[in-house]
């Protein structure tokens, strides 16, 4: 903030709320400056956060302010009668829209200035508790890989899989699905983003499990892909190829490491197979509060991405290659991994090796 | 868009995306304008735009463009090749950020031209398709009520009934919840937002169960209070409040009448039994293709809330009000209502007697 030159920050993103605050209901403002939290919420959550007080999910220095009405119309009041005068908005987040009315609201009261991942940028390397947490919540979930692909049988919709994998995820002490469970069986395993749907799982089939789960806050996700009955060489080929790349991606962590390198290391490894056409997505992505944050682990774009940028230690990120070929079917696998001081660590420990079902 | 002036519209909201096209996925923009959409996305959902080439999901003007990298970038790109030179885009969905980097890297070369509620304003009232979609919806939703009370029992936990309950909603067809679903017991009851937790259900308890689904990309909604065990007679009282409440709500409904006045034949019902503070939230929301759209039941705000505004035939939205009493427990019973042409119906049509387990 000192570097940006603003006396205080009015944080609207609500996961950065939550990181700031520990507050994780739907709907909040803070107003974060040198001495204090200023937290707008409604009355829906007063209480909660009241009886937060005394706890270790307190905030001490936070001043609760209720709002009953509109939540910018209140932050135009709060900063108003504030004393700042140089205030930073979150430009990735406020939308065009509120911008536009807090200016005219303002009316020059205060300066609006546009920052962007103040706290972002504080989030992306994890402390020792949020390490602990990821790794709590990534043992949990690697727990039920087996009851998960106990769930795959001939015979049951991919809907109903879905159904046991969200229960398993529940019962293994998630508060919820961190995304929509994807169950993508036969031809849609070709579909990276398949919904699971009516379709019967049948013989032969590839079957593509991709579940996640939040524990205390925090977003874990993994992937797996059986087969139902006896892989034919062709599978086998395919699994081959994506269980090398994920390893190969996995071996190129290292702190100080380009993101587009490890990015590289997956797509190389799979262009040894001819399948990098097949490999549309990228190779990881960020856990966190949000299941989809920083550090992305992507091919480099020329149009926006200036230059390389290094994982660090304390980093948490998703590494999962596929090979999608349509009208056939798809693989894909999936672990989460930290960062570590001289390496990696792989947080999901379950086998990778093929399941013939 | 003629009356903005402008040439074409940039949809960057996914609910809107998805009403224009029927595309359900996670990423997406839509460029439209009089002769066709122009549709962005990426490789993960070429084949799902392709699969509907044919079926009723076709969008059939759709031309379609794959994002190999930036959708920003990309959107710039095609509004810079195209022939609209002013074009609108969604003030309350695109962030300064986002906006600021189009308008820097356009150059010029389009103006773009604020709007708000384009779409929002053709989904509030729903067509003979979206009618029968939430028709369906609530009465698939109301037919698991008698197995979701079932599912509360002493010595369960929260966190066991909600995953219970999560479960009915899938069985009766849902594709997913709208929603974290409600389990609130007890003096949890009393906080209209609480998540089910690890607290156990006890003798005695007043329990809130509120819970909803999305079916075919629609979502409903509703609220059941019971009591575990007899009720005593400040239980009795305070759940026939709520009840009248939300009957003289849905009374006051028909087509014509402000929303502001809806909310208040719950909030003065509530009054006359001193449970007007008690009553911190709105009365209902819209439905649709997100759980809580327009219209909004709600007091008038007068800093936001210029001039009245009436609900219509083919609306659709929650009426649910509640009593919240910090310690002892609390009560809500929530309904989703069509506005008709002659008055109201109510599509969750399912007792709200007092239960007694």
């Amino acid at each position: 903030m000192a570097a940006r030159g603003v006396d205080a920050l009015v944080v609207t993103s609500l996961p950065n709320v939550l990181y700031l605050t520990n507050f994780s209901g739907s709907a909040a403002i803070a107003i974060v400056d040198a001495q204090r939290v200023t937290f707008l919420t409604d009355s829906r959550y007063v209480t909660s956060i009241e009886d937060t007080r005394g706890t270790p999910h307190e905030s001490p220095t936070l001043e609760l302010i209720a709002v009953d009405g509109s939540y910018d119309a209140k932050l135009a009041a709060t900063l108003r009668s504030g004393s700042a005068r140089r205030i930073g908005f979150e430009a990735a987040h406020l939308t065009v829209a509120r911008h536009d009315w807090l200016t005219k609201t303002l009316n020059g009261a205060v300066e609006l200035v546009s920052t962007e991942g103040l706290v972002e940028n504080l989030r992306v390397v994890k402390d020792d508790y949020e390490i602990a947490t990821l790794r709590e919540a990534a043992r949990r979930l690697a727990g039920t890989v087996d009851r998960v692909i106990a769930a795959v049988r001939r015979g049951r919709t991919e809907r109903d899989v879905a159904l046991a994998v969200d229960s398993e995820v529940r019962r293994a002490g998630f508060e919820r699905a961190a995304f929509e469970t994807i169950v993508a069986s036969g031809p849609h395993a070709a579909l990276p983003h398949a919904r699971p749907g009516e379709r019967t799982i049948t013989e032969s089939d590839l079957v593509v499990l991709d579940f996640g789960g939040v524990y205390d806050s925090y977003c874990v996700d993994l992937t797996r892909t059986v087969s139902v009955g006896k892989a034919d060489s062709r599978v086998r080929e395919v699994y081959h190829a994506v269980r090398e790349a994920h390893d190969r991606a996995i071996a190129s962590v290292a702190p100080g490491r380009s993101r587009f390198d490890i990015d590289r290391a997956a797509r190389e490894s799979l262009a040894s197979y001819g399948l990098d056409t097949a490999f549309g997505h990228g190779t990881g992505h960020g856990l966190g509060i949000e299941v989809h944050e920083d550090p992305r682990i992507t091919r480099r774009r020329p149009d926006v991405d200036a230059r390389d940028e290094a994982v660090a230690s304390g980093m948490v990120f998703t590494i999962e290659p596929g090979a999608y070929v349509p009208g056939w079917g798809g693989v894909r696998i999936e672990d989460d991994v930290l960062v570590t001081d001289s390496g990696v660590e792989v947080l999901t420990d379950v086998s990778t090796e093929l399941v013939e079902l």
